[in-house]
């Protein structure tokens, strides 16, 4: 029977909206070995709509949170992570920390130093990793079935441009979208990038040049070992979301393709009709979020450290920030340049 | 947030076995609309762990919860179905009844006559309709897409055989496993079965001769509209959990193909590998279980009949029964024979 | 350089219809170790115009084509094969010969005494079994990958039917078109067939009903070594030519799937749009033409024996007959009681 | 019968290494409306071969069969591919050219001079315009079924690297691989490019270091209409010819997949293993050679200009002058700054 063991981590999730009530939601009914404890979030009525449908009290603060459960779920925005993940270090609690952690470093490294003087386990919500099909890809890469990584390649498309508020404060598409793409880049070739090339358009929502963003995007990236990544992106897909990754090396290739709604084919004189993508990360990922959870539950409970650690939150921010120099500039950008000093 | 609605249909399951506490948590956890409230069975401590998990009572006869549930789940093993039928219609009380119905024909009539008389809905658990990609299949059927069927193809291969004592009980492969297959056969052509010829061979458990079964078969089916129908089925299949349902009319073809456990793919000098199918029922319907829940609930809560009727948990029936006629006298048998008197 | 090489096997071919041409164009200029030396035809204008565009002269006759020639490709109508046969068994030239070797079982038989007497290599035109997707198939049976087979299931299905005058005189369905999917039976399992189940409609083409044929079959084969074959047959897919095999086995299955135009594939808000099949056999097969040639070609000149046996040819025709006698009386006949006596 | 027409355009090939033989073999039996005329190398013994197979007479001098066919096949080593140009342009002769024109641009435009003033029909072998798979990705951008195209991605890696006395003098990596991944961006999107950003790696065969080539690359286009091409190339692929093309528009995309060898398959507990890639261009690109001749042979019979200018085989050389300049630089650069003067 899922979800029924005997000794369990309690959690609690601080911010309700879309991403912290899936997280809340998976907690409380898929996640073998926790269980959900409490909610929090600063509007009330959210937190009690979630606590209500899954039967756990809302605590009335963060601290109250902090005191009740075992480990804390960090799923309020992006402004707060910081703060947050410094109040759990604060009270020794193991951590789970959407990404990214900050959109600006020294808040980062503030987070960071704090976790690291208080030893917490933390866990960044980069999910795609536990996607069986990416995970493949790099599972093929490090048991060296394809040999020395040469290119990978990324693509990465939304199916709707988000609003223009949420862009406004989101960092932008290299930090809220391709970021995925850079932890991607890091995890299937396990090596880091030293240099970023982006180049940028506005093919899609016009109006999102007030910001300074663009909804379309190439970044090459070289790393470390001599290979090159390149990632192709687009805000909007008509055709639902889009996410392949595919590395290629000295032995072969190893690719995850994209699911379809369904398997069923219809063949006519016209030709061979299918289905189109999933929607959305909802209908794609839910299962690799279930496994992120997995993970960080496992890890915790076993004193192991989880496997996306803070310096996998911090890595993709650090080769964001270098895209967006490079867009700005129309010039490769080395990761040293930001990141340096 | 799923799950979370204002006046739910309260459901009680009869029969916690492994399909029985399946339902359980599928109607506690991801049927909008409705929710679990009670469940039963002859064994008390399995009742009581699936309660437990789960947060509801135990009911501790079949008429407890008859009397405080909205409707009912007949889960139990097959020779109580026709009872339990008969017990949820003079309560009144909608059922859902996992096929077969009974082994026994005149045992199905005389439950399908209390059914008919109280005048209660009944859907039969043959989730594969909710397949979408079968679904596809019957729909371009139905849609005229692929113009008037001519033929139909369907494999139907689980990936180990059952023990011993199940086959002994379960009225053999035509009855527990290929009655899924004629259930799809009627469903994908809209036309009824008129003729079967069935094949049988022992191939991977010889054990099954004692009883009388055969693990590996063919059957051909003629369907009142002149289209044929071809099934083949195996007890075990290496590679895991093969479906596939395929429907060639006069203007195209349509079908399902099996879904693989992920999208990954690698290639290298040796060869293109991808990953294996689903090992089995779990891994490859829980949404069409998940889709009969909810056209259940929806046609209940909305005074339609269910989309799965009692004549369509008969028919398969008496279709097996030929098909075990056929395979023993070695000729094409009319269910005509078997039905008619 | 593609058709160059030193002593070239010289062949002529008897019949230059659509088929016959097709194969004295293939030897002309694709196959290496040959070389055509002459054709024959019992209409003067279709051997010359075949001659013309080759650079071949016409024999006036067919012993003054086996006097020139290494070799002869007999794909002259099926009522000349036995003759023709026996022609080359008494020239002592090695044969292809189209299937069927005749329609009438004596008349096999006595082409077959004649060549085993002359001791002459004979090659049966069963081509299907050069492509290489089918033929990757038996290889996984006779490799043991796929373990002991339990199950063949194929599907053979043209894309539209041949000429009522055609029909009259070709065997029907079974015998013009079955056929090849009889000899795949017995090529991908290795095993005779014993006994034979045929069903059939008239789907497409009413006026078939004429000289007693049907367009769309049902066919179930038992093999000696307990292995079951199903098949199915459509003479009008709309879709294109549907040509697929698949064994299954104790450790696993392997398929053949058609091929499509090409590999492009578009995804719109719609759907997926992909190619539909090649349109016949021309289309299709082509490759699997050449590759006879090429083991024609090569056993000749090696002295081995070629691939394609006369017994190949025998055996299917037989089924054949079975197959016709079961439509005819709805019931299952056994091989032994078409061949015994 | 293919190859039979009445009035056929009598064509002459300069030049029968391995891509001339090639052509000169597909003129002489596969292009209808064609014929191979005569041919010539400045091996006498080279064409003498080719001759002899295909039984057409040797010239002695590029002269001699200018004046004796209707059109010439330009296939000699790249640097006389000007002289030959301007030699046609004099005899009046309509060419077909292979690619690059020449390494060097005033070259180029020398040649370009001749034929402008001589008005004689030019194309040059950009084949891959006319695979069936690339060219339904082209068509789904014209035709609009995608949208006005916002990104290009195409892989293009071959399967093992070319001598390094290839490599020093066929112009690199980007003027002899990559400059047919520049054809494809132009012919794909409908539009010119306008800025280049190349990075490249040694992966493979670090000799190429010694003539300053790379092995490993990517490339970033910026097209005039805003739409961004990403390249990616490797000179050996473990597992074959990999040859994609994907165009992403504002209504969905449309790629061009890899065709395997066959569609055999095979399912096993260890997963679903298929065949690999085709080895290299003659295993994949045939039907493209054919068709790129059937092109020019129905344009030059039709007095149309050929499919593939004069203008379409400058530009992608331009293009890899800016990408060699780009990788060298590490900075994007203007193809303005190449051509412009």
């Amino acid at each position: 029977m899922p979800g029924v063991t005997t000794a369990t981590l309690r959690i609690g999730v601080i911010g309700v909206g879309r991403i912290g009530s899936m997280h809340a939601e998976l907690v409380a009914r898929q996640v073998p070995g926790a269980s959900l404890a409490m909610v929090h979030d600063t509007y009330p009525a959210a937190a009690a709509e979630v606590a209500g449908a899954l039967g756990v009290p809302v605590a009335t603060s963060v601290e109250e949170l902090l005191d009740a459960v075992d480990a804390v779920a960090i799923c309020a925005s992006t402004e707060t992570h910081a703060d947050l993940l410094v109040a759990a270090a604060r009270a020794g609690k193991p951590a789970f920390c959407e990404k990214p952690i900050s959109l600006d470093l020294p808040e980062v490294d503030r987070a960071l130093a704090a976790v690291r003087e208080a030893g917490i386990p933390v866990q960044i919500g980069f999910n795609r990793r536990f996607d069986p099909a990416h995970r493949s890809v790099a599972e093929a890469v490090a048991s060296g079935t394809i040999g020395d990584v040469h290119l990978v390649r990324i693509s990465s498309r939304d199916p709707a441009p988000p609003p223009l508020d949420y862009v406004r404060v989101s960092g932008g598409i290299f930090l809220d979208m391709t970021i995925h793409d850079f932890d991607m880049a890091r995890y299937v070739t396990g090596s880091e990038v030293v240099e970023v090339y982006a180049r940028g358009a506005l093919r899609v929502q016009p109006a999102f040049a007030e910001v300074g963003d663009v909804d379309t995007a190439v970044v090459t990236l070289t790393h470390e070992n001599g290979c090159l990544t390149v990632i192709d992106n687009s805000r909007e897909a008509a055709y639902g979301y889009d996410q392949r990754v595919e590395a290629f090396g000295a032995r072969g290739m190893a690719a995850s393709e994209n699911p379809l709604a369904h398997t069923g084919v219809v063949r006519t004189a016209d030709g061979t009709v299918a289905p189109t993508l999933p929607y959305f990360y909802l209908e794609r990922y839910v299962p690799s979020y279930v496994g992120e959870w997995e993970a960080f539950v496992d890890a915790v409970r076993a004193g192991r450290t989880p496997p996306v650690t803070v310096a996998d939150g911090r890595a993709p921010l650090v080769i964001g920030l270098a895209a967006w120099r490079s867009l700005r500039e129309n010039r490769p950008v080395t990761v040293a340049e930001v990141d340096g000093g």
